[in-house]
């Protein structure tokens, strides 16, 4: 048998390598896709995704709302696969978001929508895929082929990706600052493998975990619950900080532990008072974030962002969350990379 | 002290008075309502809530896009109040369901939406709050106080007024003879709540569980994870049926039980191959549909719809899991009105 993990642990620490690529070679390609989805003028964005996916493409959903005030919806594919809907898409953009391109449902649902007026777009890791030839249009997020069944690279590459086309979309300049430093951050942070290493100690015998974030810092609250649940099979529940009080907070007392996602900027300011519920119950309280939330926190990983937007910060705040999932899974004397339920591609209509 | 579960209790054994409220007082207004508001020709929609509301405008947003071919999105009210955004809402209507009308995030999302153009509809069970102030439209849900914090009555109501209001927007016949059948039937179910006592016993020592559906089913399945987290605070995961065989079936095992929604129809159609997966794996799978997947499941609750359609049953589907969430919380010990964590009504901003 192959060491426990060595796929997800060559594929994570891949991501460096993938952000730079994207940046150096893709960027054009998805300036000129951008600019060319531009000319459409689309008034509504529908987002579609499953899994991991799913979760860029709500990332995507609030960068289109804050960054362009264009108004957005994830959509729900089996309105169209299982009902047959036939929505009025004229002047609508469907940005489809698959690491393989292949799930059939996705498939579908974009052909129907292109029948229906969108204007649609893929964004995959395979140019070569049947949902790449259905759109009209192309992201490819060059991160290379990923055979652990946890997402980790195409995750970082699509959430850069999108939000390279978005900035373009809205007419930005092709200087992107905050981005270029993306890799050089994702470096710094793979490289205290040992200290994340060290915290999974604390979720050896976790039975559950609550991760909660608000705004950008969301999705990655969401993605980091499925790695958590794909590789180690600790139930994770995901909330914004916003939703937490209303109700499932009664779930989280000083057994439960909760990871908080706290970005720097107005998402975690919007946290604040979250946080301060959650100590005053006296949940065990891990934080990924800025330094004064950490030591406020029972441990947390502290994020390097050196200036980086809030907007682009989740590229990063899943790489510690990443290694946690990674390492809690070894601790349980489990395999990442050899989850009980296989199926990299789903074939769901 | 009361008899613990003695508000949840009076609360949900009066649906079916609300239901006929509901259908004899609040249909005409919401009807006009929706006729004003067709006028507009809306060409998208939003939708706001949180907690329970936001699973019954996970409802609307299924029938609008089924019915009536309009694309809908989900709001996240964050991207304007916490971010700032100003989209762009020009043709846009955006119903904010909320029981209480008072949280201040979403009254001032909705502020910000009429100021850049929306049409604005408030869906609430008080017409003097500071939400149907500042909308547009408003619809009462007429389900009278809700004291209890898990809500019952007020969400069975909102699906229902949603479902008048979509019809009545597509320009339906008043005559909805699938709705008129449905008072009836809830009482029907209210009346087997000695068969859930029983069946309740299955999950006295679950330390988790997974809630999956497809179509509309999936929103009762958010709603009945939320039920059990906030009455019994068992983890519960909610999954639409085609994510959850994209990593977290990994989690489900014979010690992970699993319900699962299974409507009449389509939705339900589409769900089989999700079944069989989990039959498969040895899953404890708990039914609530039609006699023939109850018989092939673990254990079950047959659902009455006597031709009610598949985009009406949601209002039926959930009051057995409402009464499953309240006797597994009687069985563990605990009082399903008196979470630890109680706040009806959420200041988050």
């Amino acid at each position: 048998m192959q060491r426990p993990g060595r796929m997800m642990a060559a594929e994570m620490a891949e991501q460096p390598a993938v952000l730079r690529r994207l940046l150096a070679d893709g960027a054009p390609a998805i300036r000129a896709t951008a600019e060319a989805v531009a000319e459409h003028r689309p008034r509504f964005v529908l987002l579609a995704a499953r899994g991991s996916s799913d979760h860029a493409a709500l990332y995507a959903k609030y960068l289109l709302e804050v960054r362009l005030g264009l108004p957005c919806g994830l959509s729900s594919m089996c309105t169209t696969t299982a009902y047959g809907a036939r929505p009025r898409l004229k002047d609508v953009l469907v940005v489809t978001v698959s690491q393989s391109g292949g799930s059939p449902d996705l498939v579908a649902s974009t052909q129907a929508a292109r029948a229906a007026g969108a204007i649609t777009l893929a964004v995959t890791n395979n140019p070569d895929s049947a949902l790449a030839a259905v759109s009209e249009y192309h992201v490819d997020v060059l991160a290379g082929p990923e055979r652990a069944l946890p997402a980790t690279k195409t995750y970082t590459a699509s959430l850069l990706a999108l939000y390279l086309f978005v900035e373009a979309l809205g007419g930005a300049a092709e200087d992107l600052p905050g981005a270029a430093r993306l890799p050089a951050l994702a470096e710094r942070i793979l490289a205290r493998h040992d200290e994340v290493r060290t915290l999974a100690a604390r979720y050896r015998f976790a039975e559950r975990m609550v991760i909660t974030s608000r705004g950008f810092g969301y999705p990655t609250a969401r993605e980091a619950a499925l790695k958590f649940m794909e590789t180690s099979y600790v139930p994770a529940l995901a909330y914004s900080g916003a939703d937490l009080l209303h109700g499932p907070l009664a779930m989280v007392d000083n057994v439960s532990p909760v990871i908080a996602v706290v970005g720097e900027g107005r998402g975690g300011e919007a946290l604040r008072p979250v946080l301060d519920r959650l100590r005053g119950r006296g949940a065990d309280l891990f934080v990924v974030g800025p330094e004064r939330h950490v030591a406020a926190a029972s441990a947390g990983f502290v994020l390097p962002v050196d200036g980086v937007p809030e907007e682009l910060q989740p590229v990063l705040e899943i790489v510690p969350l990443q290694l946690l999932a990674y390492e809690v899974t070894l601790a349980r004397g489990r395999d990442p990379d050899a989850p009980r339920a296989p199926a990299k591609v789903t074939g769901t209509r």
